[in-house]
């Protein structure tokens, strides 16, 4: 099945089974917002845990944080959020509908490369095994001239985007004629800088409210709050501060379910170092981060990082986490090198010192800082579509969710085999039994088929079956989620069994 | 020593200790927001665990669901929120101040009373044990004519407020002669309505944006998911829905650290009912939410109920849970039964059927709600003032927090007894042993005596001491926070002894 397809089935499979809603539904929705339903918002907790668990307690030297998402409206000035962070906007004036000017170049760029990968399937089928792309694509006329177009291209927009130059960009839109995909017309604007931050007004006095921001990114909820961690946990360089929480971003491009969203949570981790020793504690991160998401049993092919050439004014190193998505290999976590640009600059802004006394050099600094950062609603979506499976079985098919025990919402679900003789009492007394350690479901409706089938697709990796033996011999079923396979024990090794497979440490142990 | 300045070395040791930091503290602080620190994010986590863990796990007709913070505008205006969530605020002409006209005339009503408490002080120190308050108050002329005076006002101002009246609230501040604390004047403005609601802009079209509120409560991210979570899950009624989340509010007056802030976090659960089920549900809950809060063990004296007088327009019953803070009995929790009003306005402004078939009466029909709601910060305010506690030892004293273990932020703390002879290495491997399951902390500076305060002073109920002998024998002191008695243990036992005292199963059992 086409990938996309796939994407498609996932998205109405999260609604069907309560994982994720289009936010405000009734009203006919909320662009690009999303709520997380009954086990969405477990998953969702879960893979929180994972990342908490893993930075707090298994670092001696990384310490949590709950920064508000309103702070003083400077800070964004100091951060530079204020002055730069913006999308380039242009507006078809016949159509009235606005647009990304950087989208729509890539959108042209996007179809100048189609138009090879076209020549290139033709003449695969053409010549078949004999096929030598390398020797095509070098000396197809039609691909060689498509390639420069593209090259071309790429390179004037690369260096428009990073002159910020927005009558470039404009110029780009004339010269390659896009036209806009609703009025087919070509009668565009000029480009405008548009920030992405949020604002609202604060209080209210005589004198007017202040202007304050809903933050973009949890870091800087970090940065100033340095001294107060520093000092109040005496923490010795080198140390970490841990933090989630929501961020809001006015994306005019939102896409890809909760991809890109314009409410979103970030978990971040703040790193602070002596500096020069900040590109030995990015590598180190990058590979810790590396063996977090690995450890969950996705397969490592489908990671990988990808270095950035082109580093934000604030970096000296910058690597993110991608990973094969139905829609391709996108980010999932970025490391950065952020060196001291942000403590240095609210030390600017705030006329207070940010210093660390180092007592090895005898000398203050202000710290560098290596970054870690997650979006957790990316890493939701990451993580569903890797479970996510359509399985052929021999008399039907199914669809199962093969969640990672540890993050599956619904720990186990106990089944009375039929309504009477007494095993739907024996069934609650287990979970009665259970439920202060795990989340369990009870379900005694249909035929036990089809409980299985409604417990694999909402990714529940045990199902204990009560029956008629249980009465005799105090033995039930465990069926396994993703091997179908039962085995018969005995209620009293149920808590044991179920709490070795879901227990973090299986995760921990691979780190 | 007084209940004020308890509260202030309170909020101080907050700051001192790594539990609350005033938002944005380096650029002055921004008003009514706070940030949590390395120990009140673990505190607060472990408190929001307590909560979920007791709705979602310990019943089984209750989900949870993580919504967003932005929602559909007319969501508010079906709530009622656009029209009616107002402050009425009135301007002094010569300072520029603004106050509520509300708070002024309760502060008003205060000065009265507060005549009458002194001639009471007053009379008491004269008479000692002879006197009768009850007698005086019927008879001493000052006291009757205060009395009278705090009736009247109070009767009019009730009927002020219940009116909305906003030219009575102005004609009462007349009348009383309330002048502004700052310029001593009575040049007052009208009194006009504010909306606590947060806006901001969503999207750019060409059109313009689109209007959006940070939404003020999170009880109708609730309702409008009523249907996805209902169908999905295949509920039941009776059901409930909990969630944890952020709501705010631009309070013009906001107090008393983070009882009242204007971003902050709730925990609430909507449970729907059979209509003319709903009083005896609410009676349920009621006992079921004082059953919570009094498991953690401060006193049950210290709780009370406070039952609504006057319903808001959309309960049939309500009532606060009110704990003991030290500047008085203030709301922790509300228990309302709000009726099928919300989910009928939104049928009414959505346009959608929001109604449950009840199988047993073959019919279909709004469900009623009714609603427990906390509030994240004023429940950890609850929980820190509760434990804060200050002791005077035989030769020294010392500041505790007695946080009920299972809610510490650190659990164990490892303290080698001195720097060298292989103790610092075994107290590391007591932690590699204990840390993916407790929070720990290694101390090894300053001598014991200094070590257990500071682990005192951030509530870690137990440390463990590792000496001379844990070489010979492997066995540790751990020593108990609050009876600061020590007993010597296995190294092996710790896990076992330690999880016991901290787990979550030893509230939930009293539930």
């Amino acid at each position: 099945m086409a990938q996309e397809d796939i994407f498609k089935k996932l998205v109405a499979h999260c609604k069907e089974y309560g994982y994720v809603f289009q936010s405000s539904e009734i009203y006919d929705g909320l662009s690009a917002v999303y709520d997380y339903g009954q086990y969405g918002v477990e998953l969702k907790n879960n893979i929180k845990k994972y990342w908490w668990d893993s930075m707090v307690l298994l670092h001696e030297n990384v310490v949590g944080l709950d920064s508000a998402i309103f702070m003083h409206p400077t800070i964004w000035k100091a951060s530079g959020h204020v002055d730069a962070f913006n999308d380039p906007l242009i507006d078809n004036k016949d159509s009235k509908k606005r647009y990304r000017a950087d989208v729509l170049i890539e959108d042209q760029l996007a179809k100048i490369e189609e138009k090879i990968n076209k020549e290139i399937t033709k003449a695969k089928k053409r010549f078949g095994d004999a096929f030598d792309e390398k020797q095509f694509r070098e000396t197809n006329p039609r691909v060689l001239a498509n390639q420069k177009k593209f090259d071309d291209l790429h390179e004037r927009y690369t260096k428009a985007l990073n002159d910020s130059d927005l009558n470039e960009l404009k110029q780009i839109i004339v010269d390659q004629e896009i036209a806009c995909p609703i009025s087919g017309t070509r009668n565009w604007t000029d480009v405008r800088q548009f920030n992405l931050m949020f604002s609202t007004e604060m209080g209210s006095t005589s004198d007017g409210a202040m202007k304050i921001y809903l933050r973009p990114e949890t870091a800087q909820g970090i940065f100033v709050n340095y001294l107060n961690v520093q000092k109040s946990g005496r923490m010795k360089i080198p140390f970490g501060i841990a933090q989630i929480g929501k961020a809001f971003r006015n994306e005019i491009v939102a896409r890809q379910f909760i991809f890109r969203m314009r409410e979103f949570e970030q978990m971040e981790m703040q790193f602070f170092v002596r500096p020069g020793t900040e590109l030995d504690w990015f590598k180190n991160w990058k590979s810790t981060r590396m063996k977090w998401h690995q450890a969950l049993g996705f397969g490592e092919e489908n990671y990988r990082f990808h270095e950035h050439e082109k580093l934000a004014h604030y970096a000296n190193a910058a690597v993110d986490i991608e990973y094969k998505f139905p829609f391709g290999f996108k980010e999932v976590e970025g490391i950065h090198s952020r060196t001291d640009f942000d403590l240095s600059q609210h030390e600017k802004y705030s006329g207070r010192k940010i210093r660390y006394f180092d007592p090895e050099l005898n000398e203050s600094y202000v710290p560098y800082v290596v970054e870690t950062s997650i979006g957790v609603d990316r890493m939701f979506l990451q993580v569903i579509s890797a479970a996510y499976c359509e399985e052929e079985l021999e008399k039907d098919s199914r669809v199962v969710l093969k969640l990672p025990p540890v993050l599956a919402p619904v720990k186990l679900a106990v089944l009375p085999l039929v309504k009477k003789d007494g095993l739907p009492e024996k069934a609650r007394e287990i979970i009665d039994n259970l439920k202060f350690d795990f989340n369990c479901q009870y379900d005694e409706k249909d035929s036990i088929g089809k409980r299985y089938r409604r417990q694999d697709a909402i990714g529940t990796p045990f199902c204990v079956t009560v029956d008629h033996q249980t009465s005799e011999d105090n033995s039930v079923t465990i069926r396994y989620r993703d091997s179908m396979k039962q085995e018969r024990v005995n209620i009293s090794e149920l808590g044991r069994i179920i709490g070795e497979k879901v227990s973090m440490r299986n995760l921990f142990e691979k780190l």
